[in-house]
């Protein structure tokens, strides 16, 4: 079934990552409604693309030209009335609000009234209000999924977990550009400085408040709003590489962390798909799923590709694995028989993989029973000793 | 309310540290069945302090010292039929199945088939059988949760997902003793050298399985059985300081991981308590809670401390926080008009916290309410303009 979606602040970086996502699943998803800002021509090539029901602007001044280049059945609007049905009229199932500032504070507060989902992006919306926006959706059964990276990785962290049992929450912070400066440099920091940011690309007041790391202070903030939890229980980490976006540390010592590729598209899709997952990226491998793109960054991190030429058992255990039926009963018995023998020094440490290897070999392929397991089992020792016989160091002979 | 534990394997390790658990947690847990081999005096010291209904050991010889020991009410059982009377016949809700090889095979399989929860250390049992165990749990509704501290990993990863959206999971190897070693030097390492683990603390079959990487392997096997995945979605990542435990990575391209000290214990309490989680950890901090002890090796990840004196914004942001009301949106408010002066050169970036700083010192105590968040936000504006005019550098004033 396609999902309703509501963008406010359609023309802004997260409004147009969001419709990307949009364009990508036309199956999933389908837009009702923008809002953009001043952004005219910009806001009518959307409306064109995406054909929603209701279109808004900011200034009333637009709306002239907007009615122009629709279709005559798009309803146009603008201003706070404009958010407003954007938010709460067009029959969204979600409202991603992405809007700057305070603008759009009354039009999502009544989308959550309605007991609509919004997908927040406004971080000054949850910082100011928090509170209210959070009582109102408990009433109305509206969900408030975060779209910031840190939060959505906690709320991914957090999802099918006893909210009780939330010892602590950690939000990673890159450390921004003046992470290994002085304090006196800092002071005097210049804009240029203050914009270079080591991965994120953002608007400028997001990137000098990540170099200032009120960012991360706002985040706190907003962490605490979203998941109802004391400032004692938010802790705030550096993570230079920003591989990984917020641990969740539990009262039974188990932590969990979300990890992915600096790119809003993925906590965007997460915020429109919940409870479900987007579909769309194949598995390129453990490294690169870490979210790096160099391997020496993997390094840094203490991750790498294990060796199968030195350790053949790993790769023993992949043939097993594919071979099914009671291979893998067979090499776990084999395995057993050869750890055995080296321990009382029967055989040297390389050959327990060979031992395995021999034993695999003259396992035939059978189908998996409660019969066949054991049986294979006990074919695979005794074949396991034979192996090992076979190898047995002159002392031990 | 009570879960009732019974225990196959008790006095091995994995079954020591389950009764560790259960002592920690008398509320939660009582032990209403324990199996063990041939240690029969800890066998004896075991029922007495957990007084269980029935105990199982391995021989019919040493039922009689059972009997001798142990009160009369005590049911006292020995080999297969003791096993299933423990595994099956104890009214048990959760099975720990800590015994080695395939000797309580037909035990626990009893105890799927009537439905019974299942918390898997016995590593061989689902690489030999774990298809069969998975679908006789699918018939009776038994739940299988893991215990080794990789699968447990994944498993908490996946509370709460889609089950079809998972591109791969990647397992974690310490790399063992030999991960640097030479081809050649590994082929004749000792037993010495074998059972040199850098991390876990385990029997000497298990750590000659990690030096030669067959632990791993039987680790994929294992997760292929328990999650329902094939070979080309299970990945093995050398991680040397063993703090992740495992990945999930999800087909919309994010990942999640788990962490946590090297103490079988917390996958243990985890399996037990699912879905619940045991509430005995208070939080000691972001860096320990990533589950290394000394500062070097995070450093070595990656992670370090937030440096409050050089970056004053996030000080202010835990100021705003805790204590409330209006006072985080005065906080957001007055960082934009900071920013946005020091965007256009009127300020220096070290006054963007003493503008922030100054508003919320001027900032009253109040209530949190729709027009009281609106009426802060105005407030602040206008605050810290007057704060930027103060501190204006002359070229722009």
């Amino acid at each position: 079934m396609q999902k309703k979606v509501a963008v406010l602040g359609s023309t802004g970086s997260i409004g147009t990552q969001t419709l990307d996502v949009v364009a990508r699943h036309p199956q999933r998803f389908r837009v009702v409604a923008l809002a953009a800002g001043s952004r005219v021509t910009d806001t009518i090539a959307q409306a064109l693309a995406f054909e929603p029901e209701i279109v808004s602007c900011a200034n009333d001044a637009d709306v002239a030209a907007l009615r122009a280049a629709l279709p005559h059945r798009t309803r146009i609007a603008s201003g706070p009335a404009g958010l407003h049905a954007v938010a709460a009229e067009s029959g969204a199932d979600v409202v991603m609000a992405a809007t700057d500032g305070a603008v759009a504070f009354d039009a999502v507060f009544a989308a959550v009234e309605r007991g609509i989902r919004i997908a927040v992006a406004n971080k000054e919306l949850i910082v100011a209000a928090g509170e209210l926006f959070m009582a109102a959706a408990a009433r109305s059964g509206a969900q408030i999924v975060p779209v910031d990276s840190e939060h959505s990785a906690l709320f991914q962290c957090l999802v099918g977990e006893p909210a009780d049992r939330i010892a602590a929450v950690i939000l990673t912070a890159s450390g921004g550009p003046f992470c290994d400066w002085e304090g006196a440099a800092i002071e005097s920091a210049s804009l240029a400085d203050a914009l270079r940011h080591p991965t994120w690309l953002m608007g400028p007041k997001n990137t000098v408040d990540s170099a200032s790391l009120m960012n991360k202070g706002l985040e706190v903030i907003e962490a605490s709003r979203l998941f109802g939890l004391p400032p004692e229980k938010i802790d705030v980490l550096v993570h230079r590489t920003s591989v990984a976006h917020g641990f969740v540390v539990f009262t039974d010592g188990n932590v969990k962390a979300q990890l992915a590729p600096p790119d809003m598209r993925l906590p965007i899709g997460y915020a429109l798909a919940y409870p479900d997952r987007l579909a769309d990226r194949p598995y390129a491998g453990a490294l690169s799923a870490l979210g790096a793109t160099i391997e020496a960054q993997h390094a840094t991190l203490g991750f790498a590709r294990p060796d199968l030429e030195r350790f053949p058992c790993l790769g023993l255990a992949y043939e097993a694995l594919r071979r099914g039926g009671t291979a893998p009963a067979a090499l776990s018995a084999a395995n057993e028989i050869a750890v055995a023998a080296f321990v009382k020094g029967a055989i040297p440490f390389g050959d327990i993989p060979r031992v395995v290897a021999g034993v695999l070999a003259a396992t035939p392929d059978e189908f998996l029973s409660l019969a066949s397991v054991r049986a294979a089992d006990h074919r695979a020792r005794t074949l396991a000793h034979t192996e090992v016989e076979a190898r047995s160091l002159p002392s031990t002979k």
